[in-house]
């Protein structure tokens, strides 16, 4: 049963949705009679070291719920990965709180930093009852059909894309544009989903999930601007080579790597100039622009899916509900019940090994055979996430004036 | 008095609302019992030489809303200058379809495309009405309180940066972006509008009316970060030095240039690299970012300003009128008639000379002293632009633990 004082972090990158989680933390451990408040810890596991404490429990539901459609951690984040000795401050700092269970929002590696404490928890002993809730913009948590996070990041991805595609109509020659996503290509492969027209854009795109070779680069925007005139190309920052050197790897003099050993491909824009050089270098296209997506990705405000936003705050309530009826750590997954128009989905409380560390990639029958497009079945798996209100884009209909001179 | 078959065209850099102005135009002048249809050319006036035209007579109402809400010149631009042998072409085309009225969306040099056009329509004796319809982002055209894409594009820029201050919040450090605008700071200065708490970025703002100096921009980044752990920047892709040297031509090694003879800044992330990689070169600051806004500023689905949206048609609306009842080129120009809760805007038509080719920047009341910050004389002006439904960004309001450890 879930009782006494409860706490709450976030950590790794920000995301949309991810104060829905918290929301629904929030508010559901409300209901508990049991439970005496809610705390959050400032900035994910080193709040909890630094005792940097907010009491939920006197938050009003209606700031709450303006903070819960407010993008980016709340909280404030981390990437911090604890070791047997900040793991022991976590637990100094929780027996003095009185603090026996811990919800964690997060990707990846703040599922592995909840595994690593769950570890340390039951070898010295402390009673922790420890709760990973996901989110990701990457979508590339194991078990998981999709996870919190990546909707709406899908959707402003596919909205940018679809309005680049207008833009490279309009005024044409060959785009790319560059997206996060270090080992799936989840948030590059929804740059498609906009397409409506055959010869719509992304034209081209490029995912880590399969072999980047600069030629085949060079040859496949040649083919389609001959035959268009124009090319619009999606890439993934984690493109890399047969043996999976990173493109992004051959420019940096010092990439820098986080505590979690990821590479920071982000808040550069030197892949897109590499990649919009290499095709002034070797075609003869005069117009070339590339665009680095970055940040805004992640924290743009004012395109949220509300499918997203409500599988979210539903993952934080489950999350407390779990808690409560089931007497075990975990990490809670979504598993879609339906597709289409029965589209659906349902949590399960999944054993936190399962989740922990782990990348899942993009499935072989989500892209295509030339591998550098996605298939219909991607299309049909991401449509429904990014809800019903994505914006359409129209063309004119008029029918051409016959030519006089001709010229 | 409006007759006969009428032409429109769009130039230069699409917007959120171009599409606007063209269904103003085409609606409004079906109104005219006189007009017998408008044509519309494919690409600018490249598509008037070539004989590109649509009958935009022929296009349905209901179709034309649709294309009115998707951002993008829908007729496809060109950045052509035309020498009086272009005009020359373009004449011999104007005379086989008959077409003796030409309205052109476009901005600067758009209007200038426009001013050379009707000289030389007058030197060589060709009967041709032209009326400048003002779009561009950059808002940067004379005589005009503002133009229509700007409000739009501004919307995204607030509402980006209101995001990355979040997003900055949560996972602290020093984050550069990089905002279009070649001479007038009006887009860069609005990421200073979401701006909500006192510690919110974009702490320092950087514009193309002040002169950009390496060594103050260290010492500002450095002064934020020191006082809030970390530092939000705006900055024009137009920065220069004391000798008028764009920080960006220090990069390039070869700047492309239109034939407006406007230097090629967009499409690259090379600025924004310069500006991160000076901050880590000389500051203890760890985690630095930037990225670089590029193509989404004005081609983004899903961040239009409904007051943008208004003014863009009914620009194309009275530029219809003005040519029925006015019998003079001109240029479009919006006047505003009240601030605050009594904004309003009054159309005019100002000669062509007064606008063609020429650029207004942000007025000194804009621009705070300290040269990297606005003033609230331009959150004023800008405010009414955006329209009622610019996302907030909230925070917890929950009180602090008190610490027990204390270490």
């Amino acid at each position: 049963m879930l009782q006494g004082r409860i706490l709450v972090a976030q950590g790794g990158g920000p995301t949309a949705v991810i104060n829905q989680s918290l929301a629904g933390i929030v508010l559901e451990a409300r209901k508990h009679a049991a439970v005496d408040t809610v705390y959050g810890a400032l900035h994910g596991v080193s709040g909890i070291v630094d005792e940097n404490f907010l009491d939920l429990g006197r938050e009003s539901a209606a700031n709450l719920e303006q903070v819960a459609a407010t993008p980016c951690s709340a909280l404030g984040s981390t990437r911090d990965k604890p070791d047997a000795a900040y793991c022991a401050e976590i637990f100094k700092s929780l027996r003095a709180h009185q603090i026996q269970t811990f919800f964690y929002i997060g990707g990846n590696d703040s599922s592995d930093t909840l595994r690593i404490l769950a570890e340390e928890a039951k070898a010295v002993g402390y009673p922790l009852r420890c709760v990973h809730i996901p989110k990701t913009i990457d979508n590339d948590l194991t078990v998981n059909d999709h996870t919190p996070g990546y909707p709406s990041a899908a959707k402003f991805v596919a909205s940018a894309f679809a309005g680049i595609n207008l833009d490279n109509r309009a005024l044409q020659g060959v785009y790319v544009g560059v997206i996060m996503g270090r080992h799936a290509g989840f948030l590059t492969a929804a740059a498609a989903l906009g397409r409506r027209f055959d010869d719509d854009g992304p034209h081209l795109v490029y995912l880590p999930e399969r072999t980047f070779s600069t030629d085949a680069f060079i040859a496949d925007v040649r083919r389609v601007h001959d035959r268009l005139g124009r090319c619009v190309v999606a890439v993934s920052e984690g493109i890399h080579d047969a043996d999976g050197t990173l493109v992004a790897a051959t420019l940096a003099k010092k990439l820098e790597t986080d505590a979690h050993g990821n590479v920071q491909l982000s808040g550069s824009g030197a892949l897109a100039d590499l990649l919009t050089d290499t095709i002034k270098s070797n075609t003869p296209i005069k117009r070339v622009r590339g665009d680095t997506f970055g940040y805004l990705q992640r924290s743009f405000m004012g395109c949220v899916s509300r499918v997203d936003q409500a599988e979210a705050r539903a993952a934080g309530e489950n999350g407390v509900r779990f808690a409560d009826s089931l007497a075990r750590d975990g990490s809670v997954t979504l598993h879609r019940t339906g597709d289409g128009a029965d589209y659906g989905i349902e949590f399960k409380l999944s054993p936190l090994d399962d989740v922990a560390g782990k990348t899942q990639v993009m499935a072989d029958r989500f892209i295509a055979d030339c591998a550098t497009d996605v298939t219909p079945a991607f299309i049909d798996y991401l449509r429904p996430l990014v809800g019903a209100d994505m914006p359409t884009a129209h063309r004119l209909e008029a029918p051409r004036v016959e030519k006089i001179l001709d010229r």
